[in-house]
């Protein structure tokens, strides 16, 4: 059976990163199906991988092989991992950028180191773990190769998440941050659903010195240039301005403090 | 037989927007095969994408499934439709992105509106239709699933059209207008070959303060760094600047009139 | 068996151009599989291209056809040639696109001119090769016709090859140029590993201005915002700044010298 995998990192579209590692995946699985989910992450942005992988790995089927490559320490002694959880396997570096994958886990996740030497490209480029571990481990996983088999056991407590974002909800009130932005400048916060629920419908969302008036349902709920929040497609609160970017018009970075208040 | 859906977006690169759409493809139909048209259509841009897929569906085999996603107005009651037009499936907010595809259509068209429910993700997000209504039938469709039993008929008349750009031919003249530009700043107009035809070869071209001297066949034709006019590969009369932008060197904007008269 | 199909342009993201190769190969080859190598290698950047090519071809399997369209004299009487070289196939124009590839063949090549009409899109576009010529070889060689009957015999040493870049070895002493730079900023350049072994460990690298102690392993080996000059993935000597690009901070262009000296 053909597998299935995807490949998220920072690599950009301008070189050979991306296309390097398709090969080695090619040359390990003929048969392997390739996804481009994005080689445009920000440059070393962790958490914004991390967000991304958590939002889109549920709308993948069963077995499917994901390899997320955001990885400023290559080189260093930060392991290389594979994470098997709720049916799908996550390749890549132990350096957080499986936060959000394993904090919605449902099951329990099995982790391999990936130090066995027999699976890698040789020798390995000490700067270029994507095509020479990365993607030659997840090769042979799509060729059939049991994920551990390709090195030794890993505790998960042990592996690396991102320090928890600012959630703090009360009576009456939920805290939570801007955590990423997206290509439209939507900023996504820390806030979802269920922090939300116990506030109602008829809320005072206030982000830096912006402040709005309710959540909305569409964009066009509110005119052209103008703010709005709403519970977006990954189940979390997001701050857009209709027809344009709200990261450059509120001029919002990661970090600020979004404040949710019964209106 | 395993269906081929080629996707067509403004969601851009770094985020989850297009995977997760191939997501939900493949989770309907597991052998689909995904092809990327674009995802970087400027944000909203419908002019741009209705010149894209008009351009490139025609070089499809039958069969083909294309989704256009861009879609500004997605949570409002603008329609969710699927088009079949010439042996290929066109999917997308009804809202003029299909323009050019119905210009171009040689047979009777036939569209559903994509108003079953049963065929969406759930809930559908009011913010990510790519998602939830048009990759999810998109893929049932690459399972075989009949594009009618999606939703309800639509009288093909009442589909929203683009404005009709400006198309002028007289004796001795053409007039037209810049509708778009490429990633090379290549200006495409609305004059195709055929408004040109009874004005013969000796030409002169006329757009903003830029007048150019004939039509060329290659960019080579003329020094680097001058302008040129010629028949570009869509059928459309284009103003280039050999191994520079016309779009920053003659700062021209959609809607700029281009004037061809014989010299 | 079905073929597999890289492409590598300088047509960008935005428009329908790769979109528009993707079509016509499939509808040559409906079974087809296609990698996209990237689609924003800097517009008209031979130097570029070559590298990347030269670079990530190792890593595909015998038989991989690869489409490389970067062809600022598109519609002149430069060739348009598909070389079989060591068990894969190179499609492309004739204009030093291949340059890495020829220098790295280890057997002898055997190259034709796609000039055989009947193997072409018509009409034949003269501004897009790249999908009336080239894609549609490409997707000709995917359903098994042989390369020899799409067009005349070439001498290869005919073939256009870049300038050979600076690469002086001498007692003591390597200096070579920087060739280009990637996504991250890093500058690579002409040397590689072999002409720093006679140099041992211990080496001063100075280039523009700034001089580094020392080979690298990894970026994290010197503090954030610092240089480091190291052996790349692609086996050639190269300069980054760690968490930064070398390209900003150093203000270095292609051309600029590389000096590699005993410390």
């Amino acid at each position: 059976m053909a597998s299935r995998i995807t490949l998220l990192t920072d690599y950009g579209y301008r070189d050979g990163f991306a296309g390097a590692m398709k090969g080695v995946i090619l040359s390990r699985s003929a048969a392997a199906t390739i996804v481009d989910l994005s080689h445009e992450v920000p440059a070393g942005d962790l958490r914004h991988a991390s967000c991304v992988i958590g939002a889109v790995a549920p709308y993948y089927p069963a077995g499917t092989i994901h390899v997320v490559v955001v990885d400023p320490t290559v080189g260093t002694d930060r392991l290389a991992v594979a994470i098997v959880c709720d049916d799908q396997v996550y390749v890549g570096p132990d350096n957080g950028v499986f936060t959000e994958i394993l904090a919605n886990a449902i099951n329990p996740v099995a982790v391999t180191a990936l130090d066995n030497s027999a699976f890698h490209c040789q020798p390995v480029s000490s700067t270029f773990h994507g095509r020479d571990v990365f993607a030659s481990c997840a090769g042979y996983m799509a060729a059939g190769v049991p994920v551990g088999a390709m090195g030794s056991p890993v505790d998960p407590a042990t592996l690396v998440r991102l320090p928890e974002p600012l959630v703090d909800v009360e009576s009456g009130l939920a805290r939570g941050e801007i955590l990423t932005s997206d290509h439209f400048g939507n900023l996504i916060s820390s806030l979802r659903a269920a922090h939300l629920a116990a506030l109602g419908d008829n809320v005072k969302v206030t982000v830096g010195s912006t402040v709005i008036a309710g959540l909305s349902q569409a964009f066009a709920d509110v005119p052209a240039g103008q703010p709005l929040a709403y519970l977006g497609s990954a189940g979390r609160l997001e701050i857009a301005v209709n027809r344009g970017s709200a990261a450059e018009a509120l001029g919002l970075v990661p970090g600020t403090e979004v404040l949710v208040e019964r209106a």
